[in-house]
């Protein structure tokens, strides 16, 4: 079996979440992805959360799977080794990913030259190259107004935009790399940070429902747009999300907290149709009067038993302490996670790609910054040691540190 | 130039947001995506928001540039139909997306005894096989209880793991299709969707915090975490976002106001050093109090003005009306909008894929449901005029309705 991803290398040179996702994403999946650096590290490399020793828990979490390559990348040899690198020949090669400004040496045009069938995937801010980033791009999206129970608005705390973009990076990548296959040819795939944004927007239809319908989705607390669904406190302080899309979801509800009855009471005193998804948003509140009693008087523990086998959909809330120590599926249970030695953190819990194949493996750490420099500039570039020995002398390429 | 994802069919089985992203997605990057839907339409056709006429504009913005079957699934004749769609044979053929149960005929195992390099990506809710949805799986993901102003957990309303579950979908299938032009092998390929959330969790360092550091992280309002950035009211009653990550965007704040030698002061008054990041994150209250009353005193208007050409990372906050009715970025001023005409809807602004390259084809509408029934039926199965009238008049197919 020729594996995931085989034969696929892609060159990283990127900061922060959006970018990195995107090769993680593919170097998870079997691709090699060689991350270059500035030595000393990109401008993400001690974002917080840290551990103990400072190393960054948040790089090292986005980095797994990857080469680290450490080079002068503000001196023309330094920029000469990662064009080299970036534009290295072979089948599958040629395939640069990137959010830093793309001008210069780094530009498609430039780039091509020494490869003519270049592959580049490349991250702005806006579509006119102009910058943002997730949380300048979030306050424009209309959620933050539209989340948590109205007046000032709520910026979301997932950089969900983000992980979006890095997730367009990689499928990207993969077109682009099948469209190649065929034709041969190279290409400049653009990606802006905005667009992920406004697309996501109108796609959900909130773009659309302004200008045929002229209205604004307000913010309305943890509630469901369009159908059931809520948050409700429990006895012993818990708080539990319970919802219903499917008739069949909806009815279950009423039969595990017993209160059928009590709730077909409501369509006719509201003259709404309880059996429509839309009718059971329109009487939400009245429903949440019925069901909101039923959980205060039980815990989370009885919730659970409750509702185990009926088809509610529902869940507790969990802060991410909860989350790493009551919740199996953030362990080892789940065979997406393997614990895994990082270097400068110690044992951690790591997820391997979320998308279960045969070939999967298992989590691998991120690198130490530079660790494979030596290694990739023999491997890829056939450098000897004595040469590889002399640019290290010169300060133009840095392993790791000691 | 072959085109992107040129010879490329996915059939798509699914319904809400996930799949039809995924397949959306690969749908607008040139591939062509067949959705099946059971006569009268999935669980997710009349979802809100919807337009004066009953339309979906949910349904209608995740489905644009499909082609859709309507197929009797609860009919032997109907099944029957959907697999030789799904199986039919040919290099980028036989491929099948989807988020509803595959047990039964839609199983990998059944479907592979048709096509025996079947590729088939399927989500679930958990691993296990058991459901969740983005709200029972966003509760329990640590985000809801670090949201806000404390106190309550609060829900975010972008639907983001579902997002991100449709691009991991789009990813893997690209993934699994390159795979089997090397080895000509079929493979099943899963995702849960809390997967996709506990992957993100632990690859943004949240999981690493509490096993390293013992440390949950807390709610903070609007504030960022680890560097600077926070909201701020506007004298003409608006509220801006303004954030700075590197040092030289750092400095762009203090000039830009013309506060720079206020902000100096706080450095030696907290002993916090303003150069680092992390720094600028414990001295926020005292950085927010010097600049929050500037904010106070301009309109956004002058705000906008003193920002311009600095290099600040700012924008305001919008609403969905103000974003549509507003920004520029959302209109056909950015390429990435046309104005389309929506069957049920009208005419309205749509996106093509946020991926910018030659080829990409501008948004083309949702199909009406079944639009493409007797079409599909006669070029992917060689149906007769003659067969395709006997299976309408059966029911077990179904075309748009007039």
């Amino acid at each position: 079996m020729a594996g995931f991803l085989s034969d696929l290398r892609v060159v990283e040179v990127s900061a922060f979440i959006a970018a990195p996702i995107g090769g993680m994403t593919l170097a998870q999946m079997g691709a090699e992805v060689i991350r270059i650096d500035p030595i000393g590290g990109n401008i993400d490399y001690r974002r917080w959360p840290l551990a103990p020793t400072g190393t960054s828990l948040y790089w090292t979490g986005l980095n797994k799977s990857k080469r680290s390559v450490a080079l002068a990348l503000h001196k023309p040899e330094g920029r000469e080794i990662a064009r080299a690198l970036i534009c290295a020949p072979g089948e599958g090669k040629g395939i640069l990913l990137t959010n830093l400004p793309a001008s210069g040496w780094m530009s498609h045009a430039e780039l091509s030259k020494h490869r003519e069938d270049l592959i580049m995937l490349r991250l702005t801010g806006n579509h006119d190259g102009s910058g943002a980033v997730d949380y300048t791009v979030n306050c424009a999206s209309g959620f933050p107004t539209a989340t948590g129970p109205g007046g000032d608005p709520v910026n979301h705390v997932l950089p969900a935009w983000d992980i979006a973009a890095g997730l367009y990076l990689a499928t990207g990548l993969l077109g682009a790399e099948r469209a190649r296959r065929q034709d041969g040819r190279g290409r400049e795939v653009t990606l802006a940070l905005s667009d992920v944004m406004l697309a996501s927007v109108a796609t959900l239809g909130y773009v659309a429902d302004v200008q045929v319908n002229d209205s604004v989705r307000p913010a309305m607390g943890n509630d469901l747009y369009g159908a059931w669904g809520r948050d409700f406190p429990t006895r012993d302080g818990r708080r539990v999300m319970v919802c219903a899309i499917s008739n069949r979801q909806w009815q279950a509800v009423g039969k595990a907290t017993g209160l059928t009855d009590k709730i077909a009471m409501i369509g006719p005193m509201l003259d709404v149709d309880l059996n429509d998804e839309g009718g059971r948003f329109e009487a939400r509140h009245a429903i949440n009067a019925v069901l909101a009693p039923w959980f205060a008087r039980h815990t989370l523990a009885e919730i659970g038993e409750a509702f185990a086998g009926t088809g509610v959909l529902w869940g507790p809330y969990q802060d991410f302490g909860q989350l790493v120590r009551e919740d199996a599926r953030c362990s080892t249970a789940n065979p997406m996670f393997t614990t895994i030695a990082q270097t400068g953190v110690g044992e951690i819990l790591a997820p391997a790609v979320p998308l279960g194949f045969a070939e999967r493996a298992p989590a691998a750490p991120a690198p130490r910054l530079g660790e494979h420099t030596e290694q990739v500039l023999a491997e890829v570039l056939g450098l000897t040691t004595c040469a590889i020995g002399k640019l290290h002398d010169a300060g133009t390429i840095a392993g790791p540190k000691e």
